[in-house]
Protein backbone atom coordinates (compact mmCIF):
# COMPACT_ATOMS: atom_id res chain seq x y z
CA UNK A 1 0.00 0.00 0.00
CA UNK A 2 2.71 2.30 1.34
CA UNK A 3 5.00 1.58 -1.38
CA UNK A 4 2.20 1.80 -4.02
CA UNK A 5 1.92 5.34 -2.71
CA UNK A 6 5.32 6.50 -3.34
CA UNK A 7 5.74 4.99 -6.61
CA UNK A 8 2.37 6.47 -7.84
CA UNK A 9 3.50 10.17 -6.66
CA UNK A 10 7.10 10.20 -6.55
CA UNK A 11 7.38 10.20 -10.32
CA UNK A 12 5.03 13.19 -10.34
CA UNK A 13 6.89 15.30 -7.97
CA UNK A 14 10.33 14.75 -9.24
CA UNK A 15 8.98 15.23 -12.94
CA UNK A 16 7.30 18.85 -12.03
CA UNK A 17 10.79 19.94 -10.00
CA UNK A 18 12.07 19.11 -13.29
CA UNK A 19 10.21 21.30 -14.98
CA UNK A 20 10.08 24.29 -12.32
CA UNK A 21 13.53 24.35 -11.80
CA UNK A 22 15.87 23.03 -14.27
CA UNK A 23 19.43 23.65 -15.16
CA UNK A 24 20.02 26.92 -17.37
CA UNK A 25 22.55 28.54 -19.28
CA UNK A 26 22.71 31.51 -17.80
CA UNK A 27 25.38 32.44 -15.85
CA UNK A 28 24.00 32.09 -12.37
CA UNK A 29 23.69 28.68 -12.97
CA UNK A 30 25.53 27.20 -10.28
CA UNK A 31 23.28 28.18 -7.78
CA UNK A 32 20.41 26.39 -9.73
CA UNK A 33 22.53 23.34 -9.33
CA UNK A 34 23.22 23.43 -5.77
CA UNK A 35 19.53 23.89 -5.30
CA UNK A 36 18.52 21.06 -7.19
CA UNK A 37 21.51 18.87 -5.80
CA UNK A 38 19.78 19.39 -2.23
CA UNK A 39 15.93 19.34 -3.02
CA UNK A 40 16.97 15.59 -5.31
CA UNK A 41 19.04 14.06 -2.61
CA UNK A 42 16.67 11.78 -2.28
CA UNK A 43 14.18 12.74 0.06
CA UNK A 44 11.18 11.15 0.65
CA UNK A 45 8.37 13.71 -0.37
CA UNK A 46 6.28 13.26 2.90
CA UNK A 47 5.14 16.59 2.57
CA UNK A 48 4.01 16.82 -0.71
CA UNK A 49 2.35 13.53 -0.62
CA UNK A 50 0.36 14.22 2.73
CA UNK A 51 -0.47 17.88 0.44
CA UNK A 52 -1.93 16.11 -2.55
CA UNK A 53 -3.57 13.06 -0.63
CA UNK A 54 -5.63 15.52 1.35
CA UNK A 55 -6.63 17.38 -1.57
CA UNK A 56 -7.38 14.16 -3.27
CA UNK A 57 -9.62 13.32 0.34
CA UNK A 58 -11.25 16.00 0.02
CA UNK A 59 -12.89 15.57 -3.58
CA UNK A 60 -10.04 17.57 -5.47
CA UNK A 61 -7.76 16.77 -8.09
CA UNK A 62 -4.58 16.13 -6.92
CA UNK A 63 -2.64 18.07 -9.80
CA UNK A 64 -4.32 20.68 -8.64
CA UNK A 65 -2.13 20.45 -5.34
CA UNK A 66 1.06 19.53 -7.69
CA UNK A 67 2.92 23.30 -7.72
CA UNK A 68 1.65 23.99 -4.21
CA UNK A 69 3.41 20.41 -2.91
CA UNK A 70 6.50 21.42 -4.67
CA UNK A 71 6.71 24.49 -3.26
CA UNK A 72 6.49 23.15 0.22
CA UNK A 73 9.43 20.83 -0.89
CA UNK A 74 11.60 23.69 -1.64
CA UNK A 75 10.99 25.57 1.78
CA UNK A 76 11.84 21.65 3.47
CA UNK A 77 14.55 21.97 1.65
CA UNK A 78 15.92 25.27 2.09
CA UNK A 79 15.56 24.60 5.69
CA UNK A 80 17.93 21.73 5.64
CA UNK A 81 20.63 23.38 3.94
CA UNK A 82 20.59 26.14 6.10
CA UNK A 83 20.28 23.69 8.95
CA UNK A 84 23.59 21.97 7.86
CA UNK A 85 25.66 25.39 7.50
CA UNK A 86 28.77 25.58 9.86
CA UNK A 87 27.32 28.39 11.87
CA UNK A 88 24.08 26.06 12.31
CA UNK A 89 24.41 22.58 13.08
CA UNK A 90 27.84 21.96 11.18
CA UNK A 91 26.59 19.28 9.28
CA UNK A 92 28.94 17.56 6.47
CA UNK A 93 26.21 14.91 5.72
CA UNK A 94 22.77 15.27 4.65
CA UNK A 95 20.83 11.52 3.70
CA UNK A 96 24.67 9.58 3.27
CA UNK A 97 25.82 12.34 1.27
CA UNK A 98 27.79 15.69 1.34
CA UNK A 99 25.69 18.20 2.62
CA UNK A 100 24.97 21.33 0.52
CA UNK A 101 27.95 23.32 1.45
CA UNK A 102 30.52 20.62 1.39
CA UNK A 103 29.11 19.40 -2.10
CA UNK A 104 29.26 22.87 -3.20
CA UNK A 105 30.74 25.57 -1.12
CA UNK A 106 29.56 27.84 1.85
CA UNK A 107 27.79 30.64 -0.12
CA UNK A 108 26.74 29.18 -2.73
CA UNK A 109 24.79 26.89 -0.34
CA UNK A 110 23.63 29.80 1.73
CA UNK A 111 21.96 31.48 -1.22
CA UNK A 112 20.97 28.47 -2.79
CA UNK A 113 18.89 28.27 0.56
CA UNK A 114 17.55 31.73 -0.05
CA UNK A 115 16.95 30.93 -3.59
CA UNK A 116 14.46 27.90 -3.14
CA UNK A 117 12.43 30.12 -0.27
CA UNK A 118 12.00 32.73 -2.56
CA UNK A 119 11.31 30.59 -5.50
CA UNK A 120 8.85 28.30 -3.70
CA UNK A 121 6.56 32.00 -3.47
CA UNK A 122 7.20 32.08 -7.07
CA UNK A 123 5.99 28.61 -7.63
CA UNK A 124 2.41 29.33 -6.24
CA UNK A 125 2.36 32.58 -7.04
CA UNK A 126 2.47 30.98 -10.57
CA UNK A 127 0.17 28.10 -9.88
CA UNK A 128 -2.61 27.56 -12.08
CA UNK A 129 -5.53 27.77 -9.69
CA UNK A 130 -7.31 30.98 -9.02
CA UNK A 131 -6.40 33.86 -6.98
CA UNK A 132 -7.86 33.39 -3.75
CA UNK A 133 -6.71 30.09 -3.35
CA UNK A 134 -2.97 31.15 -4.73
CA UNK A 135 -3.27 33.79 -1.63
CA UNK A 136 -3.82 31.57 0.98
CA UNK A 137 -1.59 29.23 -0.10
CA UNK A 138 1.11 32.20 -0.26
CA UNK A 139 -0.30 33.10 3.92
CA UNK A 140 -0.13 29.32 4.72
CA UNK A 141 3.51 28.79 3.49
CA UNK A 142 4.80 32.09 4.75
CA UNK A 143 3.22 31.50 8.53
CA UNK A 144 3.95 28.02 8.51
CA UNK A 145 7.78 28.60 7.88
CA UNK A 146 8.29 32.21 9.52
CA UNK A 147 8.53 33.80 12.82
CA UNK A 148 5.57 32.04 14.70
CA UNK A 149 6.76 28.72 12.71
CA UNK A 150 9.57 26.48 11.65
CA UNK A 151 11.71 29.16 11.85
CA UNK A 152 11.08 30.30 15.37
CA UNK A 153 10.88 25.99 16.64
CA UNK A 154 14.41 26.70 15.07
CA UNK A 155 15.44 29.67 17.23
CA UNK A 156 13.72 27.95 20.14
CA UNK A 157 15.64 24.75 19.82
CA UNK A 158 19.00 27.46 19.32
CA UNK A 159 17.90 29.03 22.60
CA UNK A 160 17.60 25.73 24.61
CA UNK A 161 21.49 24.89 24.44
CA UNK A 162 21.59 27.47 27.18
CA UNK A 163 18.53 26.56 28.95
CA UNK A 164 17.11 23.32 29.01
CA UNK A 165 13.21 23.21 28.32
CA UNK A 166 10.79 21.67 30.10
CA UNK A 167 8.26 18.93 28.07
CA UNK A 168 6.02 21.90 27.25
CA UNK A 169 8.43 24.20 25.87
CA UNK A 170 10.01 20.93 23.93
CA UNK A 171 6.16 20.27 22.50
CA UNK A 172 6.07 23.70 21.78
CA UNK A 173 9.37 23.97 20.00
CA UNK A 174 8.86 20.68 18.11
CA UNK A 175 5.55 21.82 16.82
CA UNK A 176 6.83 24.78 15.59
CA UNK A 177 10.23 23.00 13.69
CA UNK A 178 8.58 20.41 12.81
CA UNK A 179 4.94 20.60 12.96
CA UNK A 180 4.07 23.43 10.92
CA UNK A 181 5.48 22.47 7.28
CA UNK A 182 3.43 19.52 7.94
CA UNK A 183 0.27 21.63 9.17
CA UNK A 184 0.95 23.79 5.50
CA UNK A 185 0.27 20.58 3.77
CA UNK A 186 -3.20 19.00 5.32
CA UNK A 187 -4.03 23.23 5.13
CA UNK A 188 -2.74 23.80 2.01
CA UNK A 189 -4.12 20.39 0.44
CA UNK A 190 -7.63 20.14 2.37
CA UNK A 191 -8.13 23.81 0.89
CA UNK A 192 -7.03 23.10 -2.85
CA UNK A 193 -9.14 20.12 -2.90
CA UNK A 194 -12.09 21.74 -1.58
CA UNK A 195 -12.95 21.32 1.99
CA UNK A 196 -14.88 23.35 4.48
CA UNK A 197 -13.30 25.70 7.06
CA UNK A 198 -14.17 22.58 9.76
CA UNK A 199 -12.79 20.37 7.41
CA UNK A 200 -9.37 21.84 6.57
CA UNK A 201 -9.52 23.06 10.74
CA UNK A 202 -9.52 19.02 11.47
CA UNK A 203 -7.02 18.14 8.32
CA UNK A 204 -4.78 20.74 10.10
CA UNK A 205 -4.65 18.87 13.87
CA UNK A 206 -4.18 15.74 12.30
CA UNK A 207 -1.04 17.11 11.06
CA UNK A 208 -0.26 18.67 14.08
CA UNK A 209 -0.27 15.39 15.85
CA UNK A 210 1.62 13.50 13.10
CA UNK A 211 3.91 16.12 13.10
CA UNK A 212 4.43 15.69 17.31
CA UNK A 213 4.78 11.71 16.63
CA UNK A 214 7.20 12.07 13.47
CA UNK A 215 9.51 14.34 15.71
CA UNK A 216 8.95 11.60 18.74
CA UNK A 217 10.05 9.10 16.75
CA UNK A 218 13.41 11.16 15.54
CA UNK A 219 14.09 11.49 19.27
CA UNK A 220 13.83 7.71 19.43
CA UNK A 221 16.05 6.58 16.40
CA UNK A 222 18.43 8.95 17.53
CA UNK A 223 18.96 6.41 20.63
CA UNK A 224 18.25 3.42 19.16
CA UNK A 225 18.27 3.37 14.61
CA UNK A 226 20.61 1.27 13.04
CA UNK A 227 23.32 4.65 11.20
CA UNK A 228 23.50 2.65 8.44
CA UNK A 229 19.62 2.62 7.51
CA UNK A 230 19.51 6.15 9.23
CA UNK A 231 21.38 7.26 6.24
CA UNK A 232 23.21 9.68 9.51
CA UNK A 233 24.88 9.02 12.38
CA UNK A 234 23.02 7.95 15.48
CA UNK A 235 23.78 9.16 19.18
CA UNK A 236 24.12 12.89 18.61
CA UNK A 237 21.29 14.02 20.64
CA UNK A 238 22.78 12.07 23.97
CA UNK A 239 26.46 13.61 22.76
CA UNK A 240 25.09 16.83 23.01
CA UNK A 241 23.49 16.47 26.35
CA UNK A 242 20.06 17.59 23.99
CA UNK A 243 16.84 17.59 25.91
CA UNK A 244 14.23 15.29 24.23
CA UNK A 245 11.42 13.05 24.57
CA UNK A 246 13.50 10.15 25.42
CA UNK A 247 15.92 12.15 27.81
CA UNK A 248 12.39 13.19 29.83
CA UNK A 249 9.93 10.29 29.07
CA UNK A 250 12.82 7.21 28.67
CA UNK A 251 12.49 5.28 25.40
CA UNK A 252 9.05 3.22 26.60
CA UNK A 253 7.66 6.50 27.77
CA UNK A 254 8.56 8.75 24.41
CA UNK A 255 7.17 5.08 22.45
CA UNK A 256 4.10 5.61 24.19
CA UNK A 257 3.34 8.99 23.77
CA UNK A 258 4.15 8.49 19.83
CA UNK A 259 1.92 5.76 19.90
CA UNK A 260 -0.85 7.76 21.33
CA UNK A 261 0.10 10.78 19.38
CA UNK A 262 -0.69 8.61 16.33
CA UNK A 263 -4.01 6.39 17.76
CA UNK A 264 -5.64 10.12 17.56
CA UNK A 265 -4.42 11.04 14.35
CA UNK A 266 -5.80 7.43 13.35
CA UNK A 267 -9.24 8.69 14.85
CA UNK A 268 -9.55 11.69 13.52
CA UNK A 269 -9.09 10.06 9.73
CA UNK A 270 -12.01 8.68 10.42
CA UNK A 271 -14.21 11.34 10.91
CA UNK A 272 -13.58 12.20 7.21
CA UNK A 273 -15.99 11.30 4.83
CA UNK A 274 -13.76 10.12 1.88
CA UNK A 275 -11.28 7.37 1.38
CA UNK A 276 -8.55 7.49 4.30
CA UNK A 277 -6.52 4.08 3.31
CA UNK A 278 -3.73 6.27 1.94
CA UNK A 279 -3.51 8.70 4.79
CA UNK A 280 -3.57 5.83 7.28
CA UNK A 281 -0.88 3.95 5.48
CA UNK A 282 0.80 7.23 5.62
CA UNK A 283 0.16 7.67 9.01
CA UNK A 284 1.43 4.11 9.91
CA UNK A 285 4.33 4.31 8.07
CA UNK A 286 5.43 7.45 9.87
CA UNK A 287 5.25 5.71 12.56
CA UNK A 288 6.99 2.73 12.32
CA UNK A 289 9.90 3.79 9.74
CA UNK A 290 13.00 3.46 11.06
CA UNK A 291 14.91 5.56 8.24
CA UNK B 1 11.69 68.46 -2.14
CA UNK B 2 13.57 65.62 -1.41
CA UNK B 3 13.38 66.47 2.02
CA UNK B 4 9.79 67.03 2.40
CA UNK B 5 8.89 63.78 0.12
CA UNK B 6 11.46 61.52 2.88
CA UNK B 7 9.77 63.83 6.16
CA UNK B 8 6.42 62.79 4.45
CA UNK B 9 6.71 58.96 3.86
CA UNK B 10 9.21 57.64 6.08
CA UNK B 11 7.24 57.75 9.50
CA UNK B 12 4.89 56.24 7.34
CA UNK B 13 7.37 53.33 6.41
CA UNK B 14 8.56 53.16 9.92
CA UNK B 15 5.28 52.82 11.79
CA UNK B 16 3.67 49.99 9.63
CA UNK B 17 7.58 47.92 10.08
CA UNK B 18 6.51 48.74 14.06
CA UNK B 19 2.90 47.69 13.47
CA UNK B 20 3.83 44.13 10.95
CA UNK B 21 6.70 43.19 13.11
CA UNK B 22 6.46 44.18 16.36
CA UNK B 23 8.76 42.42 19.27
CA UNK B 24 6.91 40.15 21.10
CA UNK B 25 6.65 37.89 24.23
CA UNK B 26 7.33 34.67 21.97
CA UNK B 27 10.18 32.26 22.94
CA UNK B 28 11.35 33.17 19.18
CA UNK B 29 11.89 36.89 20.04
CA UNK B 30 15.36 37.11 19.47
CA UNK B 31 15.01 36.28 15.95
CA UNK B 32 12.60 39.47 15.85
CA UNK B 33 14.59 41.64 17.63
CA UNK B 34 17.63 40.68 15.20
CA UNK B 35 15.22 41.35 12.33
CA UNK B 36 14.15 44.74 13.77
CA UNK B 37 17.71 45.83 14.36
CA UNK B 38 18.71 45.40 10.54
CA UNK B 39 15.33 46.51 9.09
CA UNK B 40 15.64 49.83 11.62
CA UNK B 41 19.43 50.40 10.86
CA UNK B 42 18.51 53.92 9.06
CA UNK B 43 17.71 52.56 5.40
CA UNK B 44 16.60 55.61 2.94
CA UNK B 45 13.31 53.29 2.05
CA UNK B 46 14.50 54.17 -0.90
CA UNK B 47 12.13 51.28 -3.08
CA UNK B 48 9.54 51.79 -0.82
CA UNK B 49 9.04 55.47 -1.28
CA UNK B 50 9.71 54.66 -5.08
CA UNK B 51 6.90 52.15 -4.77
CA UNK B 52 3.91 54.42 -3.18
CA UNK B 53 4.79 57.41 -5.01
CA UNK B 54 4.69 55.28 -8.87
CA UNK B 55 0.91 54.06 -7.07
CA UNK B 56 0.34 57.80 -6.40
CA UNK B 57 1.67 58.66 -10.14
CA UNK B 58 -1.15 56.30 -11.87
CA UNK B 59 -4.13 58.24 -9.66
CA UNK B 60 -3.87 55.35 -6.90
CA UNK B 61 -3.58 55.47 -3.13
CA UNK B 62 -0.24 55.28 -1.43
CA UNK B 63 -1.38 53.70 1.33
CA UNK B 64 -2.90 50.68 -1.05
CA UNK B 65 1.27 50.02 -2.00
CA UNK B 66 2.56 50.38 1.70
CA UNK B 67 2.84 47.07 2.59
CA UNK B 68 3.59 45.61 -0.36
CA UNK B 69 7.10 48.82 0.18
CA UNK B 70 7.47 47.13 3.55
CA UNK B 71 7.87 43.61 1.60
CA UNK B 72 10.13 44.92 -0.70
CA UNK B 73 12.02 46.69 2.55
CA UNK B 74 11.86 43.15 4.38
CA UNK B 75 13.90 41.19 1.46
CA UNK B 76 15.93 44.22 0.93
CA UNK B 77 17.24 44.26 4.44
CA UNK B 78 17.50 40.39 4.08
CA UNK B 79 19.72 40.29 1.20
CA UNK B 80 21.95 42.90 3.34
CA UNK B 81 22.07 40.65 6.07
CA UNK B 82 23.01 37.44 3.86
CA UNK B 83 25.52 39.85 2.15
CA UNK B 84 27.93 40.80 5.31
CA UNK B 85 27.65 36.96 6.63
CA UNK B 86 31.40 35.84 7.22
CA UNK B 87 30.82 33.22 4.13
CA UNK B 88 29.85 36.30 1.77
CA UNK B 89 31.30 39.92 1.81
CA UNK B 90 32.36 39.42 5.72
CA UNK B 91 31.49 42.97 6.25
CA UNK B 92 31.54 43.70 9.80
CA UNK B 93 29.85 47.49 9.35
CA UNK B 94 26.55 48.54 7.85
CA UNK B 95 25.53 51.79 7.51
CA UNK B 96 28.29 52.39 10.02
CA UNK B 97 26.84 50.84 12.56
CA UNK B 98 27.58 46.43 13.42
CA UNK B 99 26.04 44.14 11.07
CA UNK B 100 23.68 41.86 11.98
CA UNK B 101 25.71 39.08 12.50
CA UNK B 102 27.87 41.51 14.50
CA UNK B 103 25.15 42.79 17.43
CA UNK B 104 23.52 39.40 17.14
CA UNK B 105 25.70 36.29 16.40
CA UNK B 106 25.97 34.45 12.83
CA UNK B 107 23.15 31.90 13.08
CA UNK B 108 21.35 34.85 14.99
CA UNK B 109 21.53 36.84 11.56
CA UNK B 110 21.62 33.93 9.36
CA UNK B 111 18.31 33.21 10.31
CA UNK B 112 16.85 36.77 10.67
CA UNK B 113 17.41 37.35 6.94
CA UNK B 114 15.31 33.78 6.27
CA UNK B 115 12.67 34.80 8.34
CA UNK B 116 12.36 38.89 7.10
CA UNK B 117 12.03 37.52 3.27
CA UNK B 118 9.27 34.64 4.51
CA UNK B 119 7.60 37.30 6.03
CA UNK B 120 8.08 39.50 3.19
CA UNK B 121 6.03 37.01 1.30
CA UNK B 122 3.72 36.82 4.29
CA UNK B 123 3.07 40.92 4.72
CA UNK B 124 2.19 41.00 0.76
CA UNK B 125 -0.03 37.76 0.89
CA UNK B 126 -2.20 39.66 3.91
CA UNK B 127 -2.13 43.11 2.25
CA UNK B 128 -5.88 44.52 2.47
CA UNK B 129 -6.35 44.85 -1.89
CA UNK B 130 -7.57 42.16 -3.80
CA UNK B 131 -6.46 38.87 -4.48
CA UNK B 132 -5.26 39.38 -7.88
CA UNK B 133 -3.07 42.09 -6.90
CA UNK B 134 -1.87 40.25 -4.45
CA UNK B 135 -0.53 37.57 -6.61
CA UNK B 136 0.52 39.56 -8.99
CA UNK B 137 3.36 41.54 -5.73
CA UNK B 138 4.34 38.08 -4.91
CA UNK B 139 5.16 36.91 -8.34
CA UNK B 140 7.15 40.22 -9.01
CA UNK B 141 8.68 40.36 -5.64
CA UNK B 142 10.00 36.71 -5.63
CA UNK B 143 10.89 36.91 -9.45
CA UNK B 144 12.87 39.81 -8.93
CA UNK B 145 14.49 38.42 -5.48
CA UNK B 146 14.66 35.57 -6.99
CA UNK B 147 17.21 32.87 -9.63
CA UNK B 148 17.07 35.70 -12.66
CA UNK B 149 16.77 38.15 -10.43
CA UNK B 150 18.53 40.26 -7.72
CA UNK B 151 19.97 36.67 -6.23
CA UNK B 152 21.01 35.48 -9.51
CA UNK B 153 23.13 39.05 -9.74
CA UNK B 154 24.87 37.95 -6.46
CA UNK B 155 26.09 34.92 -8.11
CA UNK B 156 27.11 36.12 -10.74
CA UNK B 157 29.07 38.88 -9.08
CA UNK B 158 31.08 36.07 -7.15
CA UNK B 159 32.05 34.77 -10.51
CA UNK B 160 33.51 37.39 -11.53
CA UNK B 161 36.24 36.76 -8.98
CA UNK B 162 37.48 34.32 -11.01
CA UNK B 163 36.61 35.14 -14.46
CA UNK B 164 36.83 39.28 -14.58
CA UNK B 165 33.87 40.73 -16.53
CA UNK B 166 33.60 42.52 -19.67
CA UNK B 167 30.94 46.16 -19.32
CA UNK B 168 27.76 43.94 -21.08
CA UNK B 169 28.51 41.05 -18.08
CA UNK B 170 28.80 43.93 -15.59
CA UNK B 171 25.83 45.47 -16.71
CA UNK B 172 23.78 42.11 -16.78
CA UNK B 173 24.78 41.34 -13.12
CA UNK B 174 24.21 45.01 -11.98
CA UNK B 175 21.04 44.92 -13.63
CA UNK B 176 20.12 41.89 -11.62
CA UNK B 177 21.84 42.14 -8.41
CA UNK B 178 20.52 46.07 -8.02
CA UNK B 179 18.13 47.13 -10.65
CA UNK B 180 15.39 43.88 -10.30
CA UNK B 181 14.15 45.22 -6.22
CA UNK B 182 13.84 48.64 -7.83
CA UNK B 183 12.50 47.40 -10.76
CA UNK B 184 9.66 45.09 -8.12
CA UNK B 185 8.94 48.58 -6.81
CA UNK B 186 8.09 50.32 -10.20
CA UNK B 187 5.97 47.23 -11.36
CA UNK B 188 4.32 46.46 -7.73
CA UNK B 189 3.59 50.52 -7.66
CA UNK B 190 2.32 50.99 -11.22
CA UNK B 191 0.05 47.82 -10.62
CA UNK B 192 -1.40 49.15 -7.18
CA UNK B 193 -2.04 52.10 -9.02
CA UNK B 194 -4.14 51.07 -11.59
CA UNK B 195 -1.22 51.77 -14.44
CA UNK B 196 -2.14 50.47 -17.69
CA UNK B 197 0.51 47.09 -18.88
CA UNK B 198 1.82 49.65 -21.19
CA UNK B 199 2.19 52.35 -18.16
CA UNK B 200 3.63 49.12 -15.97
CA UNK B 201 6.19 48.64 -18.63
CA UNK B 202 7.57 52.16 -19.21
CA UNK B 203 8.01 52.13 -14.92
CA UNK B 204 9.70 48.85 -15.19
CA UNK B 205 12.35 51.05 -17.79
CA UNK B 206 12.68 53.99 -16.03
CA UNK B 207 13.74 51.85 -12.82
CA UNK B 208 16.25 49.45 -14.87
CA UNK B 209 17.81 52.83 -15.68
CA UNK B 210 17.63 54.12 -12.07
CA UNK B 211 19.30 51.22 -11.12
CA UNK B 212 21.82 50.91 -13.79
CA UNK B 213 22.53 54.34 -12.44
CA UNK B 214 22.73 53.84 -9.19
CA UNK B 215 24.68 51.14 -9.00
CA UNK B 216 27.77 52.66 -10.84
CA UNK B 217 27.58 55.81 -8.77
CA UNK B 218 28.15 53.13 -6.01
CA UNK B 219 31.43 52.60 -7.95
CA UNK B 220 31.98 56.08 -7.99
CA UNK B 221 31.16 56.56 -4.51
CA UNK B 222 33.61 53.30 -3.43
CA UNK B 223 36.60 55.59 -5.41
CA UNK B 224 35.47 59.48 -4.14
CA UNK B 225 33.78 59.51 -0.78
CA UNK B 226 34.33 60.35 2.57
CA UNK B 227 34.08 57.32 4.87
CA UNK B 228 32.18 59.08 7.37
CA UNK B 229 29.21 60.42 4.95
CA UNK B 230 29.48 57.08 2.81
CA UNK B 231 28.69 55.07 7.12
CA UNK B 232 31.40 52.31 5.51
CA UNK B 233 34.74 51.71 4.73
CA UNK B 234 35.65 53.08 0.75
CA UNK B 235 38.29 52.23 -1.62
CA UNK B 236 37.17 48.27 -1.53
CA UNK B 237 36.79 47.75 -5.04
CA UNK B 238 40.36 48.87 -5.42
CA UNK B 239 42.20 46.90 -2.66
CA UNK B 240 39.67 43.29 -4.15
CA UNK B 241 40.60 44.48 -7.64
CA UNK B 242 37.05 44.02 -8.78
CA UNK B 243 35.91 45.36 -11.92
CA UNK B 244 33.67 48.40 -12.05
CA UNK B 245 31.85 51.06 -14.42
CA UNK B 246 35.06 53.09 -12.75
CA UNK B 247 37.38 50.18 -13.44
CA UNK B 248 35.93 49.94 -17.15
CA UNK B 249 35.39 53.34 -18.25
CA UNK B 250 37.21 55.71 -15.56
CA UNK B 251 35.92 58.02 -13.53
CA UNK B 252 34.46 60.34 -15.84
CA UNK B 253 33.44 58.13 -18.11
CA UNK B 254 31.54 55.98 -15.37
CA UNK B 255 30.35 59.48 -14.55
CA UNK B 256 28.94 60.14 -17.78
CA UNK B 257 27.59 57.39 -18.22
CA UNK B 258 25.34 57.38 -14.80
CA UNK B 259 24.23 60.87 -16.28
CA UNK B 260 23.15 59.27 -19.45
CA UNK B 261 21.06 56.72 -17.89
CA UNK B 262 19.53 59.21 -15.03
CA UNK B 263 18.67 61.45 -18.36
CA UNK B 264 17.02 58.69 -19.59
CA UNK B 265 15.03 58.22 -16.74
CA UNK B 266 13.97 61.97 -16.35
CA UNK B 267 12.77 61.66 -20.03
CA UNK B 268 10.46 58.82 -19.47
CA UNK B 269 9.33 60.03 -16.35
CA UNK B 270 7.65 63.30 -19.07
CA UNK B 271 6.46 60.53 -20.93
CA UNK B 272 4.04 60.34 -18.20
CA UNK B 273 0.43 61.98 -17.57
CA UNK B 274 0.18 62.39 -13.74
CA UNK B 275 2.91 65.26 -11.64
CA UNK B 276 6.30 63.50 -11.65
CA UNK B 277 7.87 66.47 -9.14
CA UNK B 278 8.52 64.09 -6.56
CA UNK B 279 10.10 61.32 -8.84
CA UNK B 280 12.05 63.38 -10.51
CA UNK B 281 13.54 64.72 -7.29
CA UNK B 282 13.74 61.13 -6.06
CA UNK B 283 15.63 60.37 -9.52
CA UNK B 284 17.92 63.86 -9.03
CA UNK B 285 18.53 62.52 -6.07
CA UNK B 286 20.17 58.98 -6.73
CA UNK B 287 22.20 60.58 -9.19
CA UNK B 288 23.57 63.56 -6.79
CA UNK B 289 24.12 61.52 -3.51
CA UNK B 290 27.42 61.37 -1.76
CA UNK B 291 26.00 58.76 1.17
Amino acid sequence: MINELFAFYKPIIENRIDELLPETNAPYNEVVRASRYSLKLGGKRIRPILMMEFCRLFGGDYKSALDFAVALEMIHTYSLIHDDLPCMDNDDFRRGKPSCHKAFSEDMALLAGDALLTEAFAVAANANTDADIKVKAVATLSQMAGFSGMLGGQVIDLSFVKNPPDLDSLCDMYARKTGCLLRAAAIIGATVGGATEIEVNKADIFAQKVGLAFQIIDDILDVTADPELLGKPVGSDDKNQKTTFVSILGLEGARAEAKRLTDDALKLLNGFEGNTENMKALTEYLLQRNF
